[in-house]
């Protein structure tokens, strides 16, 4: 016990998040004691409302303060357009394209036999609900181009492209700006697979 | 606006903790949505209680939640033999040793006239007095060997040496386990001139 109570207990729940090992957590600890107080006032309210004010949509599941959130209950959004990403700060990074129209649908996560998540540790079966209710014509699988999220999409494939739903993938390619040097040989490969005619 | 406002007000929240960058504060909020809402708020309760609890000793100037702190209260501490430190979390580093049986003196920064940080804005008025006042026979000068640590020292010893209190610096050297080879010459030079007979 170097620290007076208090402090080590702050220490300690900084040190619980992610990436933030016991040096960080010591430092964002005394720069909170440094700070004017209603500073870190504001940052304790700010955790405390959030967790309070803000669920799951009831529809795409994403982070929202009203339920249905504020891109489900837009009536400029195509229903029938729905894109599936595996976190809710995919559904940020589409947004900032300012070009995507349709709607969203946040599985919470990707399939990982590995780790023990299957399909209903995801919110797949509520992305079936969808599908026979809203008449979606097509889905954009978005998942990430990891393993897991490969597989994840062509398992979306599989269990969709039955029930008569368009299911298709972004694209993977070389990244804007990126150098053909620098690119790795699956994401050449995929590029190239990928070519369009111009 | 990409969030629900309590979202967007946490993430601009944890972007003023220092080292923390916009999609760190990204991160660590969607975290702490994640998480069961209750490690949330001890979170925040710790944040917050820290904040009302921690002050600083009116001794030493560390960081207590009783005043005087543990280690100025300790009647098994050296009182003639005062540690100087930058900040607390160097108390904290030296405790460590278990070893050191003194007091501490905490300035709260260095001197720095490119940043205007001239004695006044530094705990050495408050050193002044307690020299005055407690019958301190050993100043040890613990600030870092950065130019302001070592500008700080000097200042420190020109300051009190007249006062008739023995003003010691801590030894720079090569760190223990350390390479001669990956040691830079400032510090292979001070470990040259601090050579001690074995």
């Amino acid at each position: 016990m170097w620290y007076p109570e208090p402090i080590q207990l702050l220490i300690d729940q900084l040190g619980r998040l992610p990436g933030i090992g016991p040096k960080t957590a010591q430092r964002l600890a005394f720069f909170l004691l440094k700070q004017p107080p209603e500073e870190s006032r504001r940052l304790a309210q700010a955790i405390a409302e959030a967790r309070e004010k803000i669920r799951y949509c009831s529809t795409c599941f994403n982070f929202t303060d009203i339920d249905p959130c504020a891109i489900c209950r837009n009536p400029n959004r195509d229903p029938h357009l729905v894109m599936v990403v595996e976190q809710p700060k995919d559904v940020v990074a589409m947004e900032r394209t300012r070009e995507y129209k349709g709607r969203y649908h946040v599985l919470h996560g990707t399939l990982s036999p590995m780790e023990g998540i299957g399909p209903d540790a995801l919110k797949i079966r509520e992305l079936e609900a969808r599908v026979a209710q809203e008449g979606i014509a097509e889905l954009v699988i978005a998942t990430g181009s990891s393993l897991e999220g490969e597989a994840t999409a062509l398992y979306l494939a599989r269990l969709f492209q039955p029930m008569g739903v368009k299911v298709t993938r972004i694209a993977r390619g070389i990244p804007m700006g990126g150098d053909l040097d620098y690119t790795d040989e699956a994401t050449l490969l995929k590029a190239f697979e990928g070519r369009q005619e111009l």
